[in-house]
């Protein structure tokens, strides 16, 4: 009775109406799809966007790693480039996940809001919250459905990314596991130093508001399973609660860290991808949706393989 | 730097614009909203609604109880009129949590499916996901910006519930914390016996899929911060991993069980909340969303003050 609930489920671009079992075993699944792109349809994530955040071990000594690929150019670098010089001085060794609040976020870094940070940060202006338009006819939207966005005018992919579009340019969106830059009142807009990833339903009222610098790509369960904070906001009230960050280190110093790939979102197999999240067509389903919405599409990343 | 980051924020019915941290002060946070809300804003939750299943302790001997909420009529009745049923047999009692999936359900149940079922169960039909339409005027768009719904024609509130809307009718959306019946290959439609909860980004392509039943109101920190299962779909691979179910009881028969109440979707103090939440004016925020997804609203629930 229960093994059926879904995960995978089967797809194909066409109309969204409702299929026979029997015609469902034709549809591959997302995941089929996904296993059947091509080679070159994977993008290399290189080493340099990658930081390593080592936890530390559990309460029966497992190791928690969680593994963030940091967003590309022209996104959001401003802070990105902080939270390569904070990693190569090794900044956050020492600190802690001090806050995890159900269904919002988990944050880290110095809880005595004391530790000096190291030279050469930059201040960087809410206006780098949203990049302005640029010759952008090659990001796709990737959903067929056509039904706008609650948050925006538009919104698809590009370069790997889950992005949204208004009139002012575009801007990265708070799904579950992107990674954001936790900041005081405006017009801070925070050094990077301070960090949170989304472990709930994509809080997208933060859209335009919080840089957002990355996703977790591996390891998010370390952080999404943490006992929820009793204080205010989720923050751990009792120092022994808060869970250390042994180290963080850039791909490039980190040590045995395997190599990343995401699906390219310009590829075909994405957009067959896309379709069959927003139409799942498997006998399991009786009604696909006919739409989905981005948070609800995530973007196939995988050990690349050797 | 982190005390910030926002759970709370401020609103008021107004065109979405950015507003200066001057004005944000004149606006409600939407917890201010519904703190201010008047005693007859509040509808109780009758006991016979409630679901009360209490885990075995953590690992430090701490009570894990978690309250479910049970859909009214005309959603689901088929299904919930089973898990009455189910419940005054003690029929969950020595069951267990099987399956813990990351961003997606926890699910629980018979692990060993082979538990008898009690007499008078219904097999209810698929058609029952959703609703047929009826005269329902007064169940209202909360949302004011009028963006569709990616997912459905329209969507709102009505009894206290997240409803869509399309053409065959209304049905209850998988939206965080709601909670549904595992079910096997269609034509099967489930039990009742075998549920799961929401614990991540909404999987609103299970509408119209899978009966929604109730959603859990209080305690599902206890859930969504358990360890996510290595198996298949999530499911625990080894037996000690599964945490066990010691009673399930409605609220009827249960000891020691709160009052609860949730704020009137037909009332104005929830419009200002729902329209606050899709546009935060607080001093935190420089561009309120100007929308909302009907998962980012949930519906105000609190214990009844004595």
């Amino acid at each position: 009775m229960k093994r059926y609930l879904p995960l995978f489920a089967s797809a194909a671009i066409c109309a969204a109406l409702p299929v026979s079992a029997q015609d469902a075993k034709s549809y591959p699944a997302p995941s089929e799809i996904v296993a059947a792109a091509k080679a070159d349809d994977w993008v290399a994530i290189a080493p340099s966007d990658i930081l390593v955040m080592e936890l530390a071990p559990d309460s029966k000594g497992k190791q928690r790693r969680v593994i963030i690929q940091l967003m590309p150019a022209p996104f959001s670098q401003g802070w990105v480039s902080n939270i390569r010089k904070l990693a190569a001085a090794h900044w956050w060794d020492g600190t802690s996940i001090n806050r995890v609040q159900d269904n919002y976020v988990v944050q880290w870094g110095d809880a005595t809001e004391k530790k000096a940070l190291p030279q050469g940060l930059s201040v960087v202006d809410a206006k780098n919250y949203v990049t302005p338009d640029w010759p952008t006819k090659d990001w796709i939207l990737a959903r067929a459905d056509g039904r706008p966005d609650a948050y925006a005018g538009a919104h698809g992919f590009y370069l790997g990314w889950p992005l949204a579009q208004g009139r002012e340019g575009l801007w990265p969106v708070h799904c579950y596991g992107m990674v954001g830059v936790g900041r005081n009142l405006s017009p801070d807009t925070g050094t990077g130093a301070e960090l949170y990833t989304v472990i709930g339903h994509a809080p997208r009222h933060l859209d335009r508001n919080i840089a957002l610098v990355g996703r977790v790509i591996e390891g998010i369960e370390h952080m999404s399973s943490l006992p929820r904070g009793t204080g205010a906001l989720g923050f751990y009230e009792r120092e022994e609660e808060r869970v250390p960050i042994l180290s963080v280190r850039l791909g490039i110093e980190a040590k045995d860290v395997p190599a990343f790939e995401y699906l390219s979102t310009d590829s075909d197999s994405f957009a067959a991808y896309a379709d069959a999240r927003a139409n799942r067509r498997d006998a399991f389903f009786n009604i696909p949706a006919g739409g989905a919405d981005i948070c609800n599409i995530p973007v196939p990343i995988r050990r690349k393989a050797n």
